[in-house]
Formats: C-alpha cells, sequence, structure tokens
C-alpha cells in the first residue's frame, strides 16, 4: 500500500532568493523614463543583475545591432523579448500584421531571448489603430489565434518559443483579448496538441493573481509550458489601470506562495521584475534597481 | 431522422425594448448624487420607469419604513436590493457580518425585492475595514462560502433569494474576491445543490463581459438561476476604476448579444441600469433618466 500525499501537504522546495539576486531578471520598461537601453544595459551590469527582458521600442531608439552588442558584451541573459502580439486588425492589414510578428521573432533571436512574449491585442481598433471599430471580442480572439497559428511556422524556423501572455481583464478591448490562464492553455493544447516547446506561456503575476483557477491551470500548464515568470504587485487601491503598478511587497498578492506552485512544476527560470509605474520611474534608477534586488531577496 | 440545430444557428427570440420602457429598471445609484430616495422615485415615477434597485445608505438616509411607502405608493417594483455581503472578516467580527447581512435580508423583504444582490467582500482588510491583513484570497473566498451558507436559512425564513455577484476581477482585493460567473455557479452548486431558488446570480454585464467562458456559463447557470441583469458600458479608455463606467452604447460591451444569450434561458426579469460615473452623476437627475430610457429602447 502506498503513501497518499494530497498536493495541499506538499510543500514544493521553494528556490532561496535571499542570498544573491541570481535569479532577477529586469524588464526594461521599469526604468524606461531614466534613460536608453544603453544606460540600463549598463546599470543592471553595475548592479550585477544578470538578466534583462527589453523592449522593442528601447531596441529599435539605439538600434538592434547595438543592443546585440552590449547584450554581448556584458554577458547579461535574456528571460524573454517583449513584445509581438497585437493581431486583430483589419483583413487588409494582416500582412503588415504578420511582417512585423516575423520581424519581432528575428529580433528576439538575434538577441538570444529564451522566448517571444505575445500581447495578443484587444478589439482591431485598440489592436491595430485604423482598423474598423468592433465589439465582437469572440471575433478578436479567433483573429488571435489564427495570428499565432500562422506565427509559428516562423518561429519553429527561428527556434524562438512563442510565449502567450493573459493580460488582466481590465485590459480586455485594448490590449489582449487573452485573458486567463486557462484560455491561454486552451490555445496552446489547440495549436501545439504535441507539446514541441514551441508554444507557452508568460505567467505575470500581475494579471492573474485573482484568477480562482490559478493553482490548477500551473498545475496544467506544467513546466514546459512555464516559458517566463513576472513579478510586480497589485496596489490597493490602484490608482491608474496602466501605470500604478506596485514594488514587490507593496501590494496584496502572495507572491512566495504563487512563485512556490510554478517552481513545483519545475520552473527554473529567472524571476522578471516589470513594473509600469508613474511613481517609479520618476525615481533615480540606481534606486529603483536597488529597490528590485532587495526585494527579491525578501518578498518574491 | 430529425433536423439538428446547432446551438448557433438557433436566433433566440430577444424581447421588443424598442417600443417602450416597461423592463426598465434604475439602479438608484445611477443617480446618487443628483438627490436623495425620494427625489429619485419621484423621477422614476414622472418617467414612467416601471423598477429601480435601491441601495441600502439610500433607504437608510430617508428611514426604512418612509421608502418602503414611498415604494407602494408610486406602485414601483423592485429588480433588486443593494446589497449584502462584504462577508470576510476578522473571526471576532463575523456576528457583526451575519447581524448586518440579516438586517439587509430583512429590508430587501420589507421593500417587495425579488432578491438580495450579494457584493461578497474581498480580502477582510478591505471588506471589513480594521480586520487583520490579509493576502489570502483563497481564504477569503473560504470566509464568503462560508458566510453566504450561514445566511440561507435566515433568507430562506424570510423568502428572499440571494444574488452573488461576481465582481469585475479589478475588484478582487478590495470588494469582491468572487469574480466570474463560473466561481459564483460553483458557489451555488454546492451551497445550493438542489437548486431550490434561493441561491443565484446578479449578472452584470460591465463585470463579466470580458469572459471567454460568458457563453458557456450563462447556459450552465440557466433561468432558475440568473437572477437579476443590470447593464451599463465598459468605456474604452476606462478613466477610473470606479466611477467611470459608460452609458449602454457608448463602450465596448455587446449587449444586445449578452442579452439574447440571457433571455434565451428563460431570464424574464428587468434590464437594470447601474452606472457608476462622475460624468453621469454631474448631468441633471431627468436627463440621465431620459438617456437611461432612450439607449435602453435602442441599444440595450
Amino acid at each position: 500500500m502506498q503513501d497518499r500525499v494530497s498536493p495541499a501537504s506538499v510543500t514544493p522546495a521553494l528556490r532561496d532568493l535571499s542570498r544573491d539576486h541570481r535569479l532577477l531578471s529586469l524588464n526594461t520598461a521599469t526604468v524606461r523614463r531614466q534613460g536608453d537601453l544603453a544606460a540600463i544595459i549598463a546599470a543592471c551590469a553595475r548592479a550585477e543583475i544578470p538578466a534583462i527582458s527589453p523592449w522593442r521600442d528601447q531596441v529599435a531608439a539605439i538600434g538592434l545591432d547595438r543592443a546585440v552588442a552590449l547584450v554581448k558584451d556584458t554577458g547579461l541573459k535574456l528571460s524573454g523579448y517583449c513584445r509581438g502580439g497585437m493581431f486583430p486588425a483589419d483583413p487588409a492589414r494582416l500582412a503588415e500584421v504578420m511582417d512585423d510578428n516575423r520581424r519581432a521573432v528575428d529580433e528576439a533571436a538575434a538577441l538570444g531571448a529564451p522566448c517571444l512574449v505575445l500581447v495578443v491585442g484587444g478589439l482591431p481598433q485598440f489592436s491595430r489603430p485604423g482598423s474598423a471599430p468592433s465589439n465582437d471580442i469572440a471575433g478578436a480572439r479567433a483573429m488571435v489565434e489564427d495570428g499565432i497559428g500562422a506565427l509559428l511556422d516562423h518561429a519553429r524556423a527561428a527556434r524562438m518559443p512563442l510565449a502567450i501572455e493573459p493580460l488582466h481583464p481590465m485590459y480586455a478591448a485594448e490590449r489582449a483579448c487573452v485573458n486567463t490562464l486557462r484560455q491561454s492553455l486552451d490555445i496552446c493544447d489547440r495549436l501545439d496538441p504535441d507539446r514541441t516547446g514551441l508554444l507557452g506561456v508568460a505567467l505575470d503575476v500581475y494579471h492573474v493573481w485573482w484568477d480562482p483557477e490559478l493553482s490548477a491551470q500551473i498545475v496544467r500548464a506544467g513546466g514546459d509550458r512555464l516559458l517566463a515568470y513576472h513579478v510586480c504587485d497589485w496596489l490597493a487601491p490602484t490608482r491608474d489601470m496602466l501605470n500604478d503598478r506596485g514594488m514587490m511587497g507593496d501590494g496584496v498578492i502572495d507572491l512566495k506562495g504563487i512563485r512556490a506552485q510554478v517552481e513545483a512544476q519545475g520552473f527554473a527560470g529567472f524571476c522578471e521584475v516589470e513594473i509600469f509605474s508613474d511613481h517609479w520611474w520618476s525615481l533615480p534608477m540606481a534606486e529603483v534597481l536597488s529597490t528590485c534586488i532587495s526585494r527579491h531577496r525578501s518578498v518574491v
């Protein structure tokens, strides 16, 4: 007769972050107002932050070749590249959408990113401005799935995994109509039933912490589909829907509890700090980075 | 051999709202800054709005007896009573929480409401201020279910159905940790497996329009568990998380599409307009009511 252990009684071995910040990655949007990507990379090197996840606009601003050279020279790793997506659009613009996304895949590959994060887009008039207004969110979702499906061939050729990021439901109209981990994994199951590793999810606690199905869907995802893990915090009250994310520890998210579940599935990647915040953008870059490091060691 | 008709090809007979506003109810929070409940009731009578859903604070401000008399004298119907709930709290305060909720049931019965709407509460420090801070949302959810379960006896004795209102996930911390229709119906199934009619849901399009499972969960609810239907619109952009709801037709929600699904389940109640909006609160009451009426007839 075997011992039976219920899932709740298993305490997964949480990785110890308290002694250093070897597992910290900085999403470069966190300090995007304080300097360009070259300045951010230099600051991360000084702070011994081992990894970043840069945004396309930041890369474009200094040039892809220079960004690649800086990443290589400093020995930084990447935890992702932000972002592809924004699939819903007028039919006449679909070629443009796919060109844009293929370029994102190529840039991610040039930079050595482990995955391209997909913010899939909301209704077409917001996803690709100028598209005809629509209130058909189911239609937008179908366009998203078609778009990801079409991008997979290019991603396969480039060996660049795509990480679908479910965004908080408050962004459903304007930014992403994929809003839960369940929905993301349903797409993965349909488009990549063989779990080739080419399609998975980017899990950002800000977007999913509230979900009553979070624990079950993390188990469903499994380590092979958990391609990225993002942290920040949910402030209560939240004063701005876009730019009032909290520093880890300043809000209500059970960060260690969620990380324990993610790591119990075998996730072994970086904890990527991504904070969109007028407050944190107003402070000196070095102060923000040192706060990220101390909170990473204490509360993440 | 029978004809087979797929669900998508069935066009349910949407009730015709275009010719009058017999199915319009006004949630009285919509004009709460323009006058007290007596003034709102008088304005609804003048505008031939047949039903209201009042809030407890508005009732308390003029006194329950006077509110009951005004409702009776004007012949208004109720589409609900707002609200019970706010269950998560320190253990020492649970008796106070239950007393408060039993009073809400009794007030709803005195006013002749068809259901008491439950906004279940978020984390205890926000649900019942002064409670110890917690980031245990699963614990808060357990407190909610215990609280509803405990309230059912009193609701049964008062013959007052309880309508769980799932609130948008952006309110999970501070207002309601029940955030999807699926989650609400899971609670209904556990606490009222025999579907006695005593427990159901209040479906507000603002809170649920984004949900990829909405259609399936409306079918699951069925007409007997759809106790109230609330309309407004989701503005894009939304400038304030609390008080920037849109007038029907001004946002991105597919109102007729959702109503068709609700009515296909047999829902035959009022369409209750509930708009929290600094903009609409700034306008004269009669103007707001006439806009509600015209939009009810054209876009709801």
